[in-house]
């Protein structure tokens, strides 16, 4: 059985990568989702241990000591992280595992798993990205300005990607990554192919 | 604009790969044929600068020498080529190029121009392939062995490749290779795609 890879998604808050990523998981056979572990509050709607593992800042600091965590970074004050043994387990089992994590946690990730697939998806103009911060809801005009240069200061960081994806229209953004992991489960490195030969 | 990039297909004969190809050229936009030379005489249904520029072995020697050619090589016991200008021309109108070659013109290709994909077409068998070659008309049982064993020595070449598709079913073949060239227009390295930020 092929072992599975990990594809990282991330971008500027407000790209689209989270809509990305779960019409990915819910349309790709052999594909999963990771959830993060984050000190961040619940947003409405959001269900402990399905969007993400909601932790205090005790509990995370622990996974971080204990090395339970693949990787894990600081954005807007709160901690996020990728439990590492659920990822390991899939991966064993032949699942891809996407993990939508911010820049940091992207690179950290190629780090420590060398076979990852980085995707960077970017909104197609900062006007936009800029759109699209501000119609989620609860962000001040302090906030906004701080998450915009965050967001300009990770386009820096996407030359270390493999891919770039243009979210213009998300369903045509959706195709693309879709392609991207069609076209890694075909990479030659990836030795089971051969294997019936 | 986008420069193109150059997509070769290779693969033990019998794998599928112009199939393949054709497939893609019709169904994918801004994806256009290399048409090859080569000194073999044309098949029952093939039109000369459609299928191949059918050439004299004088013609072709004078390419070679002329430095007309992007890649060439023996296969077998006829030349086979790739005219540079055409090729060229198209990737520098933002096409890709589709090159139909045998294993050594892809390493070839590799070589002079280093942004091209390699995709490796395999038939799922052994026993598959020899049945896709016998099935070929007009080809005796020497014939058959060499190829087989040209066929063998080849898929030893295919760990240069980017890519390797298994060709079991054509249509998934062929969706793989669309997606293989989705994700390749996607490639963080193409700098055109961060142009509008």
């Amino acid at each position: 059985m092929r072992q599975g890879f990990v594809l990282v998604i991330s971008g500027p808050s407000g790209a689209g990568k989270t809509s990305i990523a779960q019409a990915l998981v819910r349309t790709v056979p052999g594909m999963a989702f990771s959830v993060s572990a984050t000190t961040r509050a619940p947003r409405p709607g959001e269900t402990d241990g399905v969007d993400y593992v909601f932790c205090s800042p005790e509990r995370f600091q622990g996974m971080i000591e204990r090395g339970e965590l693949l990787e894990w970074a600081t954005y807007a004050g709160k901690l996020y992280g990728t439990p590492r043994a659920p990822v390991e387990t899939a991966l064993a089992q032949g699942t891809d595992i996407i993990l939508d994590i911010e820049t940091t946690g992207a690179l950290n990730v190629r780090r420590a798993m060398p076979g990852s697939v980085l995707v960077f998806v970017v909104p197609p103009r900062f006007t936009e990205l800029e759109r699209r911060i501000i119609a989620r809801s609860g962000v001040g005009a302090a906030e906004l300005a701080h998450r915009l240069a965050q967001a300009r200061a990770e386009l820096a960081l996407s030359a270390a990607y493999d891919y770039v994806v243009v979210n213009e229209v998300l369903a045509e953004a959706v195709e693309q990554v879709k392609a991207i992991v069609i076209a890694e489960r075909c990479r030659a490195a990836r030795p089971q192919l051969l294997g019936s030969l």
